[in-house]
């Protein structure tokens, strides 16, 4: 059994380049005692990916150079020697930018097709979502008839947080870039007012979509979009932090006025809270309860999703470049394989 | 009967100016049915009251231009028609920079000078003890073992920070400027380390205090001290915000780089948790717990507190300027008129 592979060739500077990644394929070694062959179906390509190519501490070690890039993955089972997977199996499982894995089984979790599709596993019934659920659950609590506000608000975390916020009583303002995408923050996900970060006098018509200020401002991008969010939170406003993206490709500290001590002002003077997170601190705690619930408002129409799919492993690179400019329109999946029957 | 007060003769822009006060004398009307005449005998200089001085808005109003500045007081009571007080005693009043005050009563709070000096009722046993006391037990939650870190740490809340973290089973490391203040962190509140902010290689210095990282920043002052502090934050450490006193005087933005989106990175990654706060959000919960266990800690000995008198109502514009240089050592009071006997 062959597989082809995605590797990190070179740490990347600013947005990642071609020549930071290498494809190669490789002979795979069947499965040993103990151990699954898997066919890899959908790869999840996530902003947080961009992380790990960089040799920076963070929360999580980066990929070495030369190694396979990390990155959920739904696979069918093509072979099993463990015991709690059968051929034919689809699971859930970390299998990165490849297109065939062995694995040892641990992390890995089978899916039941008939509940859902199975890309949904690395979407509105995965990470993302879960990252919108806990957040919104253990930090920005959105309360009825308080204002919401999530940019990226089309993608997998920004269209779950809108719309769970919106369950728990809460105004939901999305922040996206472009009219098609701010069209469907309000048709599609039921958002309550929708603004675009690249239209003219955006900070404005930030202002007037929040006239009672804002309540929560979910985090996942920073720039300028957070530096028009922060003068409008209200005092007690809570500010789940999940993620950067506007900083995740750059080189080096923008350049002045300092806005650090304005926004520390802000912290104080309305008794802000800011915390960073990410989703597994609560997964051993609420994820159980997320698929529940989430679950069932899938099923039952009051959480919707929508998904971008790149075919071709080989696409990988330009589709995640692509993410980091937000060029992608809802989850970011790649057809690696062809779906199973 | 006549007053002396301090009133807000403009706003000022940066340190404050002699040209920002003025100095009056005016008769008071006596006191009214269910009112009571106070002679004030200490008045509290806290770094707050930058804030009320300036429009800008924050948690409070701001003092009007020609109104007596606002301040807490100890005061004794020299004529009393209100059910609730007697002329003699002495009670903990808002009455401002003045030296005399007619009031109503509502929020004026009865102390007991044979329990404990009534100056501590401004200090130690008074807002500067609860922003302490509430701060860590509602969010910087020191855990045994956790290594904490104060700024101002000689001051009133800063040695009360420290002292409630080590009876907590936390380690104390304070920062103060120059040596005497750095020397008294250690021999007369029992902190484990103390890092002069004035010394070559401050921020080598701090970092070596603390071989673990920090867990909880209690953050009262900002600037380049929070600078040196935030990349020494561990996972999950939390930062109380209840003053910002190197920007208090701040009339525009610093120059760059932008701090911010380092500083959010670091909350992202870390798992940070950052949280203004006002102590009067807590006083109605915990206020009598506060006031209990901070007399009993004060009565044995385990929370030790300094003060620095300042002598004559007319100096408080002057001591006021020194207190957001940092050059008071202490609770910085003004003794407006003599103690009772």
């Amino acid at each position: 059994m062959q597989t082809t592979q995605v590797l990190l060739a070179r740490r990347p500077v600013g947005e990642p380049h071609d020549d930071d990644f290498e494809v190669v394929t490789r002979e795979l070694p069947g499965p040993q005692e103990g151990e699954l062959l898997l066919r890899v179906v959908y790869l999840s390509l996530d902003p947080y990916m961009r992380g790990r190519m960089s040799a920076v501490k963070s929360y999580a070690e980066p990929v070495e150079v030369g190694g396979v890039l990390e990155g959920g993955t739904v696979c069918e089972v093509l072979e099993s020697r463990h015991p709690d997977f059968s051929a034919g199996d689809v699971v859930l499982s970390h299998s990165g930018w490849q297109t065939h894995a062995v694995s040892h089984g641990r992390g890995v979790r089978r899916l039941d097709p008939s509940r859902a599709p199975i890309s949904t596993a690395v979407g509105v019934l995965g990470m993302p979502g879960f990252t919108a659920y806990a957040g919104l659950r253990e930090i920005g609590r959105p309360q009825p008839g308080e204002t919401l506000v999530v940019a990226a608000a089309a993608g997998p975390v920004g269209s779950a947080v809108g719309q769970i916020a919106r369950l728990k009583g809460a105004r939901a303002v999305g922040i996206a870039g472009g009219p098609d995408k701010c069209a469907a923050l309000i048709d599609d996900f039921g958002f309550d007012a929708a603004v675009d970060h690249r239209a003219a006098h955006f900070e404005q018509r930030l202002a007037d979509a929040v006239p009672r200020g804002i309540d929560v401002y979910f985090e996942n991008v920073g720039g300028r979009v957070a530096e028009a969010v922060i003068p409008l939170l209200n005092e007690f406003a809570r500010v789940p932090v999940c993620g950067l993206v506007a900083h995740y490709n750059e080189t080096e500290a923008p350049v002045g006025p300092n806005a650090l001590p304005g926004f520390m002002r802000q912290v104080l003077t309305k008794s802000l809270t800011v915390r960073g997170f990410i989703q597994r601190e609560f997964a051993r705690t609420l994820f159980p309860d997320f698929l529940a619930e989430m679950s069932a408002w899938v099923a039952d129409g009051s959480v919707r999703y929508r998904e971008d799919f790149v075919t071709g492993l080989e696409n990988a690179p330009e589709a995640f470049r692509g993410l980091l400019r937000g060029r992608n329109f809802g989850k970011l999946l790649v057809e690696v394989g062809a779906p199973p029957e």
